[in-house]
Protein backbone atom coordinates (compact mmCIF):
# COMPACT_ATOMS: atom_id res chain seq x y z
CA UNK A 1 0.00 0.00 0.00
CA UNK A 2 1.13 3.46 -0.89
CA UNK A 3 1.97 5.32 2.58
CA UNK A 4 2.93 8.55 0.76
CA UNK A 5 1.74 11.31 -2.50
CA UNK A 6 4.72 10.12 -4.89
CA UNK A 7 5.22 13.54 -7.44
CA UNK A 8 5.26 12.51 -11.42
CA UNK A 9 7.68 14.45 -12.22
CA UNK A 10 10.42 13.72 -9.24
CA UNK A 11 10.29 9.77 -10.04
CA UNK A 12 10.55 10.44 -13.83
CA UNK A 13 13.94 12.82 -12.51
CA UNK A 14 15.41 9.45 -10.86
CA UNK A 15 14.99 7.09 -13.69
CA UNK A 16 18.39 5.99 -14.77
CA UNK A 17 17.88 5.01 -18.42
CA UNK A 18 15.83 6.48 -21.29
CA UNK A 19 13.02 4.15 -22.58
CA UNK A 20 12.30 2.04 -19.82
CA UNK A 21 9.16 2.59 -17.52
CA UNK A 22 8.78 1.95 -13.80
CA UNK A 23 5.81 1.48 -12.06
CA UNK A 24 5.08 3.83 -9.25
CA UNK A 25 1.75 2.48 -7.97
CA UNK A 26 -1.20 0.88 -8.94
CA UNK A 27 -4.54 1.21 -8.91
CA UNK A 28 -6.72 -1.82 -9.15
CA UNK A 29 -5.63 -3.88 -11.84
CA UNK A 30 -3.31 -0.78 -13.03
CA UNK A 31 -0.10 0.37 -12.84
CA UNK A 32 1.30 3.63 -13.36
CA UNK A 33 4.36 3.42 -14.47
CA UNK A 34 6.79 6.83 -15.50
CA UNK A 35 8.93 7.01 -18.47
CA UNK A 36 11.59 9.29 -19.97
CA UNK A 37 11.77 8.93 -23.88
CA UNK A 38 13.86 10.71 -26.63
CA UNK A 39 13.98 9.49 -29.92
CA UNK A 40 12.19 6.66 -31.74
CA UNK A 41 10.22 3.27 -29.55
CA UNK A 42 9.40 0.83 -32.06
CA UNK A 43 5.94 -0.22 -33.74
CA UNK A 44 4.18 -2.64 -31.47
CA UNK A 45 0.37 -3.27 -30.29
CA UNK A 46 -1.24 -4.85 -27.14
CA UNK A 47 -3.79 -7.07 -28.27
CA UNK A 48 -6.39 -7.08 -25.10
CA UNK A 49 -5.48 -3.82 -23.33
CA UNK A 50 -5.91 -0.01 -23.59
CA UNK A 51 -2.86 2.27 -22.63
CA UNK A 52 -2.82 5.60 -21.63
CA UNK A 53 0.05 8.40 -22.29
CA UNK A 54 0.28 11.25 -20.41
CA UNK A 55 3.11 14.12 -20.91
CA UNK A 56 4.90 15.81 -17.77
CA UNK A 57 7.05 17.19 -19.39
CA UNK A 58 8.36 17.84 -23.25
CA UNK A 59 5.98 16.51 -26.07
CA UNK A 60 5.01 13.08 -27.25
CA UNK A 61 3.98 12.37 -30.84
CA UNK A 62 2.12 8.41 -30.84
CA UNK A 63 1.91 7.25 -34.36
CA UNK A 64 -0.63 5.08 -35.77
CA UNK A 65 -1.85 4.80 -39.44
CA UNK A 66 -3.64 6.71 -41.17
CA UNK A 67 -6.66 4.10 -41.17
CA UNK A 68 -6.38 4.31 -37.26
CA UNK A 69 -6.21 8.09 -37.27
CA UNK A 70 -2.49 8.66 -38.15
CA UNK A 71 -0.27 10.69 -35.36
CA UNK A 72 -1.26 12.47 -32.35
CA UNK A 73 1.06 15.14 -30.30
CA UNK A 74 0.78 15.27 -26.67
CA UNK A 75 1.61 18.31 -25.18
CA UNK A 76 2.73 18.59 -21.67
CA UNK A 77 -0.59 18.07 -19.66
CA UNK A 78 -2.45 16.01 -22.04
CA UNK A 79 -3.52 12.64 -22.02
CA UNK A 80 -4.23 10.18 -24.92
CA UNK A 81 -5.96 6.24 -24.82
CA UNK A 82 -4.31 3.91 -27.57
CA UNK A 83 -7.49 1.64 -27.88
CA UNK A 84 -6.25 -2.37 -27.76
CA UNK A 85 -5.06 -3.74 -30.78
CA UNK A 86 -4.08 -0.15 -32.29
CA UNK A 87 -0.88 -0.50 -33.62
CA UNK A 88 1.41 2.43 -32.73
CA UNK A 89 4.66 4.14 -31.91
CA UNK A 90 6.10 6.67 -29.90
CA UNK A 91 8.34 9.23 -30.54
CA UNK A 92 10.01 12.70 -29.11
CA UNK A 93 12.49 15.08 -30.68
CA UNK A 94 13.34 16.39 -27.04
CA UNK A 95 13.57 14.27 -23.79
CA UNK A 96 10.07 14.01 -22.78
CA UNK A 97 8.91 12.63 -19.37
CA UNK A 98 5.60 10.75 -19.26
CA UNK A 99 3.36 8.66 -17.33
CA UNK A 100 1.59 6.06 -18.53
CA UNK A 101 -1.31 3.66 -17.06
CA UNK A 102 -1.46 0.12 -18.25
CA UNK A 103 -3.08 -3.36 -17.29
CA UNK A 104 -0.41 -5.05 -15.26
CA UNK A 105 -0.25 -7.95 -17.41
CA UNK A 106 0.47 -5.34 -20.30
CA UNK A 107 4.18 -6.26 -22.12
CA UNK A 108 5.96 -3.54 -23.06
CA UNK A 109 5.67 -4.24 -26.35
CA UNK A 110 3.30 -6.52 -26.54
CA UNK A 111 4.55 -9.59 -27.27
CA UNK A 112 7.07 -8.20 -30.20
CA UNK A 113 10.50 -8.35 -28.37
CA UNK A 114 12.73 -5.49 -29.67
CA UNK A 115 16.08 -4.43 -28.45
CA UNK A 116 14.31 -1.86 -26.44
CA UNK A 117 11.52 -4.60 -24.72
CA UNK A 118 11.67 -4.22 -20.68
CA UNK A 119 10.09 -7.35 -18.64
CA UNK A 120 7.31 -7.03 -16.14
CA UNK A 121 10.08 -7.47 -13.27
CA UNK A 122 12.33 -5.17 -14.71
CA UNK A 123 9.55 -2.24 -14.89
CA UNK A 124 9.06 -3.17 -10.93
CA UNK A 125 12.77 -2.67 -9.98
CA UNK A 126 12.83 0.18 -7.61
CA UNK A 127 14.06 3.87 -9.00
CA UNK A 128 17.18 4.63 -8.92
CA UNK B 1 -12.52 6.39 -29.07
CA UNK B 2 -10.20 9.07 -28.24
CA UNK B 3 -9.73 11.40 -31.23
CA UNK B 4 -7.14 14.29 -29.72
CA UNK B 5 -5.06 14.96 -26.91
CA UNK B 6 -6.69 16.26 -23.78
CA UNK B 7 -5.44 18.27 -21.60
CA UNK B 8 -6.18 17.57 -17.76
CA UNK B 9 -6.75 20.81 -16.77
CA UNK B 10 -8.05 22.51 -19.50
CA UNK B 11 -10.52 20.08 -18.85
CA UNK B 12 -10.96 21.32 -15.24
CA UNK B 13 -11.08 24.74 -16.30
CA UNK B 14 -14.74 24.40 -18.18
CA UNK B 15 -16.14 22.54 -15.13
CA UNK B 16 -19.61 23.94 -14.27
CA UNK B 17 -19.24 23.13 -10.81
CA UNK B 18 -17.26 22.15 -7.63
CA UNK B 19 -17.34 18.57 -6.17
CA UNK B 20 -18.63 17.04 -9.60
CA UNK B 21 -16.48 14.69 -11.10
CA UNK B 22 -16.47 14.31 -15.28
CA UNK B 23 -15.13 11.38 -16.94
CA UNK B 24 -12.83 12.66 -19.82
CA UNK B 25 -11.78 9.42 -20.70
CA UNK B 26 -11.48 5.32 -19.98
CA UNK B 27 -8.91 3.15 -20.22
CA UNK B 28 -9.28 -0.19 -19.74
CA UNK B 29 -11.96 -0.65 -16.88
CA UNK B 30 -11.00 2.84 -15.41
CA UNK B 31 -12.54 6.18 -15.92
CA UNK B 32 -10.48 9.43 -15.96
CA UNK B 33 -12.51 11.90 -14.21
CA UNK B 34 -11.07 15.32 -13.35
CA UNK B 35 -12.98 17.88 -10.50
CA UNK B 36 -13.25 21.09 -9.12
CA UNK B 37 -13.03 20.91 -4.85
CA UNK B 38 -12.84 23.44 -2.41
CA UNK B 39 -14.49 22.86 0.90
CA UNK B 40 -14.59 19.36 2.17
CA UNK B 41 -16.14 16.12 1.11
CA UNK B 42 -18.12 13.50 2.81
CA UNK B 43 -16.41 10.62 4.76
CA UNK B 44 -17.25 7.50 2.24
CA UNK B 45 -15.21 4.23 1.69
CA UNK B 46 -15.63 2.04 -1.96
CA UNK B 47 -15.84 -1.38 -0.53
CA UNK B 48 -14.58 -3.08 -4.02
CA UNK B 49 -12.41 -0.07 -5.24
CA UNK B 50 -9.16 1.63 -5.12
CA UNK B 51 -9.49 5.26 -5.77
CA UNK B 52 -6.46 7.31 -7.47
CA UNK B 53 -6.31 10.76 -6.73
CA UNK B 54 -3.80 13.09 -8.64
CA UNK B 55 -3.33 16.99 -8.12
CA UNK B 56 -3.38 19.40 -11.22
CA UNK B 57 -3.29 22.63 -9.02
CA UNK B 58 -3.91 23.45 -5.65
CA UNK B 59 -3.45 20.75 -2.70
CA UNK B 60 -5.58 18.29 -1.83
CA UNK B 61 -5.92 16.98 1.63
CA UNK B 62 -7.09 12.86 1.98
CA UNK B 63 -8.29 12.31 5.22
CA UNK B 64 -7.83 8.38 6.95
CA UNK B 65 -8.29 7.50 10.19
CA UNK B 66 -5.26 7.21 12.33
CA UNK B 67 -5.48 3.19 12.02
CA UNK B 68 -5.33 3.67 8.68
CA UNK B 69 -2.26 6.32 8.11
CA UNK B 70 -3.83 9.48 9.14
CA UNK B 71 -4.47 11.98 6.84
CA UNK B 72 -2.17 13.18 3.54
CA UNK B 73 -1.52 16.02 1.97
CA UNK B 74 -0.96 15.95 -1.81
CA UNK B 75 0.54 19.16 -3.90
CA UNK B 76 0.65 19.83 -7.87
CA UNK B 77 2.33 16.94 -9.56
CA UNK B 78 1.42 14.19 -6.69
CA UNK B 79 -0.63 10.71 -7.09
CA UNK B 80 -1.74 8.94 -3.92
CA UNK B 81 -4.26 5.49 -4.28
CA UNK B 82 -6.51 4.83 -1.56
CA UNK B 83 -6.66 1.36 -1.34
CA UNK B 84 -10.35 -0.15 -1.50
CA UNK B 85 -12.24 -0.62 2.05
CA UNK B 86 -10.40 2.36 3.24
CA UNK B 87 -12.68 5.32 4.90
CA UNK B 88 -11.74 8.82 3.64
CA UNK B 89 -12.86 12.13 3.02
CA UNK B 90 -11.00 14.59 0.69
CA UNK B 91 -10.73 18.39 1.66
CA UNK B 92 -9.16 21.59 -0.14
CA UNK B 93 -8.20 25.07 1.68
CA UNK B 94 -8.45 26.44 -1.85
CA UNK B 95 -9.90 25.76 -5.20
CA UNK B 96 -7.97 22.91 -5.84
CA UNK B 97 -8.09 20.96 -9.94
CA UNK B 98 -7.48 17.13 -9.75
CA UNK B 99 -7.55 13.67 -11.95
CA UNK B 100 -8.86 10.82 -10.57
CA UNK B 101 -8.51 6.80 -12.05
CA UNK B 102 -11.84 5.03 -10.79
CA UNK B 103 -13.22 1.58 -11.75
CA UNK B 104 -16.36 2.45 -14.44
CA UNK B 105 -18.37 1.06 -11.37
CA UNK B 106 -17.40 2.86 -8.91
CA UNK B 107 -20.01 4.92 -6.95
CA UNK B 108 -19.11 8.41 -6.01
CA UNK B 109 -20.12 7.77 -2.15
CA UNK B 110 -19.80 4.65 -1.94
CA UNK B 111 -23.35 3.43 -1.65
CA UNK B 112 -23.53 5.74 1.26
CA UNK B 113 -25.73 8.96 -0.15
CA UNK B 114 -24.93 12.55 0.84
CA UNK B 115 -26.12 16.13 -0.14
CA UNK B 116 -23.21 16.14 -2.63
CA UNK B 117 -23.06 12.76 -3.97
CA UNK B 118 -23.59 12.46 -8.07
CA UNK B 119 -24.35 9.42 -9.84
CA UNK B 120 -22.39 8.09 -13.00
CA UNK B 121 -24.39 9.14 -15.27
CA UNK B 122 -23.81 12.72 -14.13
CA UNK B 123 -20.61 12.23 -14.56
CA UNK B 124 -20.96 11.28 -18.09
CA UNK B 125 -22.24 14.37 -19.20
CA UNK B 126 -20.28 16.34 -21.26
CA UNK B 127 -18.68 19.18 -19.96
CA UNK B 128 -19.51 22.85 -20.25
Amino acid sequence: MQQHPISLELACSALPELWSPRVVGQVNDQYIKVARVHGEFPWHAHTHEDEMFFVLRGALTIGRSAADGGPVTLQSGQFFVVPRGIRHNTSAAEETWIALIETVSTEHTGGEPTPLTRSIEDQLLPIG
